[in-house]
């Protein structure tokens, strides 16, 4: 797999970058190519310090200008055409690279990677799928940000990619779907939930979704049974999600607060660090999944959290070469066609 | 304070509800009369066995039918006229009690209280505000579930509501309100939230709202930071509820389950429980608060969840109280006046 990194991108970049970039080397055999897209001024000197400069396989790909996270997605865009994440995205769309990453301003990495790239046969939006931990592994909710004024049928769209993500990354052999909604009874949700509840029945009926509709579906759902997709727009999903993180985020926070108050509680955190916090922290942990993966573009684009450290991007590089490997997109594309066909025959 | 109880309410009905009457008369002094309203014959021996069926503040009114969670909201309260919850609500309506408490069917709940009890005089919808822990305190989630396809108009009343439960009952002398949105930016946002927000600036503008409106907000604030209210609609809320709800239960369950894998963790498990595990509990537990009220209507009208046990009920009749002392809807009424003359003028 060849990569084009957005250097750039991140709170704490360049450094994050310059550390996942690091660790992917050593360990993600199957790269090739790890192209680092940003100011060379700064990015060499980093490289240097990390002993990465001269890996054949890196290659620093300069880039003057910087998408800051006040910048619109549009705007960074059609102004920026020479930023690190611009450049990133073009190596893909050129074909020098197979997948492109990005702890950057997120909305830019979906403006830049839908314009750039282009949407694959089918879809009729990209959509972002995040993975949350759950019971058997992981459940994919999505959309969870790309697209805030969603229609059913984009839904639809993300059903197939969330589907296709859980059976051949995370081996879920039958993929289960549901609708996020405000009750599991048919008869709940908004007037948007009901649509789609009502266009994934009837495509199910009609044998055109290939893996399992269940209904609506709930948080705990998400946590706690087999649910492997929970679809929503991308608004209601990007609350969804980060109210999850900082739930996670409160919960290990109090609990070490409390902690700190008692002696007692500090030599029992001690016995419980490496049997239970360390297990604990990897599975809740977002920086465990790293990065979320942009479906529906012609080609792999992840992007990571803002608040990435070395460890998510290696892992988001990870998720990029399981993509790649599984020919993800060629799934998407032949999964989409009687799909895609059915929604313009009803208009 | 004067309480209906429904005592069918709730997945472990009628037994919680006595649970919780029970401590509530041993501990909420101002309590003057109980009513527990549901099937005689199954009440009574139960009042017998708890020991307060002769406690002169209990009333033991006689409800044949019982709202399941199967029925819909509306059917229930057209259909099932003489149920434990429409009984109960129809106390509150003929003046005979203050408040009215279940733990069944919310959308029966929300129904009986809205048709039965009608809105507070300036108020468009009602909406049923939801206390998550804080860093400060608590912050104050609306709307959870009443009201799916809310307006933007619809929030702005959630907004006063919300923001007077943080000054009077979680006594915050400031109170921030925020938009719930996918991002902090002032261009983030659905459609809908968009709007909400300019309506929201506005009327902040004019000098017509009487509390801070500070933007967009997202997860991390509802936890980390001073806010008080998050305004959204009840689909989105209900979803976010439900979700930080299943993520804190995850995250427990998870801890445990590493606790046992390990006989070291499980001692430092047994050093853990008095100092951290239960102030963690009692941070995290949704039992700990009780009962959401469904603002707006007229009377007091609080839903607690449908796994309520004693303690949660007797926490929620904690908030009833609380809200009935401090006059909350009399503060709606005055607060909603000028605000809703500003958007009636607006059309």
């Amino acid at each position: 797999m060849k990569l084009a990194l957005d250097a750039m991108g991140g709170d704490n970049a360049p450094q994050i970058n310059i550390d996942g970039a690091k660790l992917a080397l050593a360990e993600v055999p199957t790269l090739e190519k790890l192209y680092l897209v940003g100011r060379e001024e700064e990015l060499r000197p980093l490289c240097e310090a990390a002993g990465i400069a001269d890996d054949p396989r890196v290659v620093i790909t300069h880039a003057p200008e910087v998408v800051t996270m006040e910048d619109s997605g549009l705007m960074a865009v059609r102004q920026k055409k020479h930023s690190s994440m611009s450049v990133a995205v073009d190596l893909v769309k050129s074909g020098e690279c197979d997948a492109v990453l990005s702890a950057g301003n997120t909305g830019a990495a979906v403006a830049a990677s839908t314009i750039k790239l282009r949407l694959l046969p089918g879809v009729e939006r990209a959509g972002i799928v995040s993975m949350l931990p759950s019971a058997h592994g992981h459940t994919m909710v999505t959309d969870t940000g790309a697209n805030p004024d969603a229609k059913p049928s984009h839904l639809v769209g993300y059903a197939v990619m969330g589907a296709l993500m859980a059976k051949y990354i995370y081996g879920r052999p039958e993929p289960q779907v549901g609708v996020m909604s405000n009750g599991t009874e048919d008869c709940k949700g908004s007037e948007f939930s009901k649509e789609t509840y009502k266009l994934m029945a009837e495509l199910d009926k009609e044998g055109l979704f290939p893996f399992n509709f269940i209904g609506n579906c709930e948080g705990h759902d998400i946590f706690e049974t087999e649910l492997d997709v929970a679809l929503t727009d991308g608004f209601t999903g990007n609350i969804l999600l980060k109210s999850v993180e900082a739930t996670a985020k409160f919960f290990s926070h109090t609990l070490k607060q409390h902690i700190k108050e008692s002696a007692v509680a500090m030599l029992g955190a001690l016995l419980m660090k490496g049997p239970v916090f360390k297990k604990l922290s990897a599975r809740m942990n977002p920086d465990a999944i790293g990065g979320n993966p942009l479906m529906g573009v012609n080609g792999v684009s992840i992007i990571a959290h803002g608040s990435a450290n070395g460890t998510a991007i290696l892992n988001a590089i990870r998720m990029a070469e399981a993509m790649c490997k599984n020919n993800i997109n060629d799934r998407i594309i032949a999964a989409m066609e009687p799909i895609s066909a059915a929604l313009k025959a009803r208009g």
